[in-house]
């Protein structure tokens, strides 16, 4: 059975029992049979740095109005009608030695750019309102098809987002995110291990390098 | 009619039309009939703040399993069968001039001390990872028969709640928390300014003087 990686590599297993283990690992099928769900890849790295006590970020829970709900037994209070409500926020944020950390995470499977349609007008003043906070925010941009993943500094994306009414473009295209942002490299454990952009960002932000 | 302030204060209006106006803004009824919904008067804090470009503090959806949803028309998803889940974290986060805010609100009837039964372990486990990445952690403690409201440093909350194996003590006291924390005396808007708190926290611990 060939294993196919995030990163595009494959190994061969033949041993059954040792195939298993490196499924529950890395959930080969997940990526072989509809690509990468990146969501639960960023989860799971989340749950990675809180762990080994690199920081402190959560997914924030999907914002719900809830209508109606029944209580047959005190202990199991059932929701009968609720609706999906938009976020106003971004969908992550928390602490990485003491500096805040907030980030959207959108995929595409465009080859060539990524849309502007995948962010809401609420994010980007989100973003704005962190930016002007001094909280570090970003977005993780992924391209499936590319398997190919991008951090990059929401000022780039909120000023791009921008440009929008003056160049009607609809998107950023590959070679400007592969330009302004970092490459993170999906590894087996974290498997977005995008605190490593954040460090060379801020290695880079502090010798006034970053998107140079 | 006699409107009843957070802080014990209490004015009279003549005029329906003035009152009414004012009625709206301070929601007078909610203290009167039933004390102050505590939990509504930060998150018109966090507004005001966030209006005001002085901190981006959310409060955090609350978590719900979702098991059913029908989809009669596209736009608009029904969520048929879901369930309350626990929270991992702490209701609010945000950034404050480039520094991690993350705590929690909670109130009490008693009059002399707050019931640890108020904060689930997770909450304390997640505070003690906060402290740890350096975040800004703490309580808001309202004392709703006293209409009384407290600002305490996570710090303190957690170790008191550690020694609650050793000496039994199922409370801190009102002293504790008078003596450790900072009192907040609500206003009209921000209704709860605990902003000043934190600014005074902040302070204190740059001079080494919190809790002594």
């Amino acid at each position: 059975m060939v294993i196919r990686y995030p990163n595009g590599q494959s190994t061969t297993y033949d041993d059954g029992k040792k195939q298993k283990m490196q499924e529950k690992l890395i959930k080969p099928k997940t990526y072989a049979n509809r690509g990468m769900r990146f969501e639960e890849a960023i989860n799971e790295s989340n749950l990675y740095y809180l762990n080994r006590k690199l920081a402190v970020i959560h997914k924030k829970p999907t914002p719900v109005q809830i209508v109606k709900v029944d209580y047959p037994r005190r202990s199991a209070a059932v929701i009968k009608e609720a609706y999906f409500r938009e976020a106003s926020t971004t969908d992550y944020n928390g602490v990485y030695q003491g500096q805040y950390i907030d980030f959207e995470a959108k995929e595409t499977q465009n080859k060539t750019s990524f849309p502007f349609k995948n962010f809401h007008p609420h994010q980007i003043k989100h973003m704005e309102d962190c930016l002007e906070q001094a909280g570090l925010c970003f977005v993780l941009l992924w391209f499936s098809s590319l398997q190919r993943c991008f951090f990059l500094d929401s000022k780039c994306l909120v000023s791009q987002w921008h440009l929008q009414k003056e160049t009607g473009k609809k998107s950023m295209t590959l070679t400007y995110i592969e330009t302004n942002g970092i490459e993170i490299i999906p590894t087996i454990a974290p498997r977005i291990p995008y605190l490593k952009a954040v460090d060379q960002f801020l290695t880079m932000k502090e010798n006034d390098e970053y998107g140079k």
